[in-house]
């Protein structure tokens, strides 16, 4: 086999691996939150987050010690349009100042305690190889969707390719709860033609302000998404056509993230509205991916319910937030690390000595 | 001046001690949120948060770096109208078990980082002092509502100054964010009836299932509501007259704690239905006290809405839990830290060098 047929093998072989977790885990680990000393059900959506990751790890005695948040940058031709108020050199820009530390992502990784790893899928700008980044540019940007395709079908697998792998080195590292983040100057108005079609949803229901567009931004996004559905709607082939026609390198690679968690067991934090969109294209790959996901944050972005909803997710936070980066995937990482502590950590009603409810529940 | 004078003082400065927060420093604070690497407004309640404890503590450059949950257990005589599905003996066998580390809030304190104090407020078994559990019993348990006050006028000023000297401590030890919590068999019960006054609602409206009441339960503690608030509501003479009549020693503890953190320009994190009850008790004494807390989650009991609703507050998280034990406000601790942290840890677009928007927010 060529190099190229191997890789196009393995990407075949990840997306069979993904497996649906088994649903008597769920049925055990919602027993064993009946004996810990608290009133049945009283921890509420806690509850449904540890069960559900000691489905995934098929142990009542899971751990989310160790996070990773994995943020993947990439440029958009779509920038040409001019749906963003910020000037595309601000991708480049961004990337440098994670690797310095200095944005919001930064802060909130301190915080959680969280290892954050940058990585390059196709920024403009050429960059040098630094610690803490990782350089796998595809191409210097993607094409712009009002006029070809993003990609090629070969970038498109690419991308996807370069997403297992950073799950995989992340999973064979010992990282128990991964997230993801993106960034990438125009990637709302991606992610909203994406959603489009993957929603069935007009243009107008699924572009929002993105990172604060104006109205006359908003207008000239509208009207991209408006001509590049035109364009390529009536001409997508399955998810990865859906990719190559409207995606970016960043989307790619976090739907191919999701796919190498998932085959390799291991929990992930989406982030916002597009981190939801590479999701949802992931579980057109294969749906039991979607019992690996955890949604973090509900965004501001009108698209993102839409998604959610065909995840069957609810967000765990809602703060209104609207910065992407992987901020509210990182904000989320101590509320499942508090969920799988709980439910590990807690003394039994027989241990502690503690009475039962008298009540129907007892 | 007799011991009780000298503490009667100290109750009535702490009081008046309380100022509102300046809304200049608010001010200040929304135009250093312009200048940091992120669009304008994207950290949505993030930057709220930041902005409001910016201003708490006087300076553009705020720290939560160091957190306590103060955890206030009290027994209720109302548990003689059967108003719990648990027996009255768990008050002090989860006391035992917080001071174990067994019980949910541990968890949570460990994922946080947060340190726990327990104290005794007032339950009916005698316990004996041991490292991290605070002696000051006030009485052994209240009195049942239902045939007469709660407690004397001096043990209600004790309970607040209980609080107080808890809130004056930890301010004194360098802690920059508190947090409240509490435990005690039937304090649902003794909450909805306070609830009822505060929000001048009806019992119906106000009484929630609590840890967990069947249907037997809930008819009675509906009916101890509603024979409370026939026998005392019209009795009622100001915020201390409420905590005697219809109060715990819990909840007059963390009324005063509130105005303790307040009077030292702490930020302090409420947790859900039973510890606002005593937030909006503390805003009775002094409507200031309400520009030092945070609402940590929406409990699912229904007064607490109300409750919020009086304080002007929007809960940060909504996980449907109700538990008490300050387990929201230690899942919201956090949140806080991330809001600070990006507030003061953030790169300026001018010292990471990057490009701003184009739009109308330049």
């Amino acid at each position: 086999m060529s190099k190229m047929e191997i890789r196009k093998a393995y990407l075949k072989r990840t997306i069979e691996r993904v497996r649906p977790v088994d649903p008597a885990w769920i049925v055990e680990a919602q027993s064993r939150q009946l004996l810990v000393t608290k009133p049945p059900g009283s921890l509420g959506r806690l509850e449904e987050i540890a069960n559900r990751v000691a489905a995934i790890q098929s142990t009542l005695r899971p751990s989310v010690a160790r996070s990773k948040l994995v943020l993947f940058v990439g440029d958009h031709g779509v920038c040409a349009e001019g749906v963003s108020p910020y000037p595309q050199s601000v991708t480049a820009q961004m990337l440098k100042n994670f690797l310095l530390g200095g944005a919001a992502v930064n802060a909130l990784a301190r915080v959680a305690g969280l290892d954050l790893e940058v990585v390059n899928a196709g920024v403009i700008e050429p960059l040098v190889a630094e610690p803490g980044l990782l350089q796998r540019p595809i191409a210097a940007g993607t094409r712009n969707i009002c006029l070809e395709p993003a990609m090629t079908a070969i970038q498109a697998k690419a991308a996807l390719l370069l997403g297992i792998e950073c799950a995989e080195r992340a999973c064979a590292a010992g990282y128990s709860l991964l997230a993801v983040g993106e960034m990438g100057i125009g990637n709302t108005t991606i992610a909203s033609a994406m959603t489009a079609v993957l929603t069935d949803l007009a243009a107008e229901q699924v572009v929002g302000l993105g990172t604060g567009a104006d109205e006359a931004c908003m207008a000239r996004k509208r009207s991209a998404v408006i001509r590049a559905l035109a364009l390529h709607r009536g001409r997508i082939r399955g998810p990865l056509g859906l990719l190559r026609r409207l995606g970016g390198f960043e989307i790619g690679a976090m739907c191919g993230f999701y796919l190498g968690a998932a085959a390799n067991q291991c929990a992930t934090l989406m982030d916002g509205f597009i981190a939801t969109v590479a999701a949802v294209l992931a579980c057109r790959f294969n749906p039991a991916v979607r019992d690996y996901l955890f949604a973090a944050h509900q965004s501001s972005e009108p698209g993102h319910m839409p998604l959610l909803k065909l995840l069957g997710q609810r967000p765990l936070l809602n703060l209104e937030m609207h910065l992407g980066e992987g901020t509210g995937a990182a904000l989320a990482i101590p509320l499942v690390r508090c969920a799988v502590e709980a439910f590990t950590g807690m003394a039994t009603f027989e241990s502690a000595g503690v009475s039962r409810s008298e009540g129907v529940l007892s």
